[in-house]
């Protein structure tokens, strides 16, 4: 099923990027946040894997070209204000460039009561 | 259990905001990405519901403050550039403004295979 939604890239604040949450379709780990211009979106769409715009490089950054890691693009959702994706992945090895499984690792507050029971 | 990590506002492309993802701690759901600037972010820390950053009214916006919605904080998680934050939360109520549970409700593509077979 495809249906033709559209981010908005020109919404003022955003500099004519989306952030995109990339998440395990598998487990629902969150694996990472990037940021999409018009071009990564759309090659994220047609190759199935996910592109990003690279802001420090200034340039277009295939997910795993050099190390392999790409993401399999199972899902993409936009939200009310179609200014954020939510992208689903198969993940083909870890997402964080330190070789973590996913890059949310710093904890600030953890009052998990499943956790802390 | 705090531990103290500090986000990133002063890294260039960020306007000073870090990027918010917001999930539902018990279903594990995505409901909403906001923006934190370093006065929304301490509040959420130091009352434990989470306060946005507004960029289109450029206020201070706890969640919920008219709505009832609040967000109770549950953990909060930084990433490995310090420069987006996740956040579990017990939702008091939906996320969106258009009254549903949560803020991705556009599909793009969806190829979800536990969903089609």
């Amino acid at each position: 099923m495809t249906i033709e939604q559209t981010p908005d890239f020109n919404k003022p604040y955003q500099n004519n990027l989306v952030p995109a949450i990339i998440t395990d379709v598998t487990t629902g780990a969150i694996l990472m946040l990037g940021y999409m211009n018009e071009a990564s979106y759309a090659l994220t769409k047609s190759t199935g894997e996910t592109w990003f715009w690279s802001r420090e490089r200034a340039e277009l950054w295939h997910k795993g070209a050099t190390s392999g890691h790409t993401q399999q693009v199972v899902s993409m959702t936009l939200d009310c204000d179609l200014d954020t994706v939510l992208i689903q992945v198969i993940p083909n090895g870890v997402a964080c460039h330190t070789g973590r499984y996913s890059c949310f690792f710093n904890p600030v507050i953890d009052n998990d009561f499943r956790v802390n029971t």
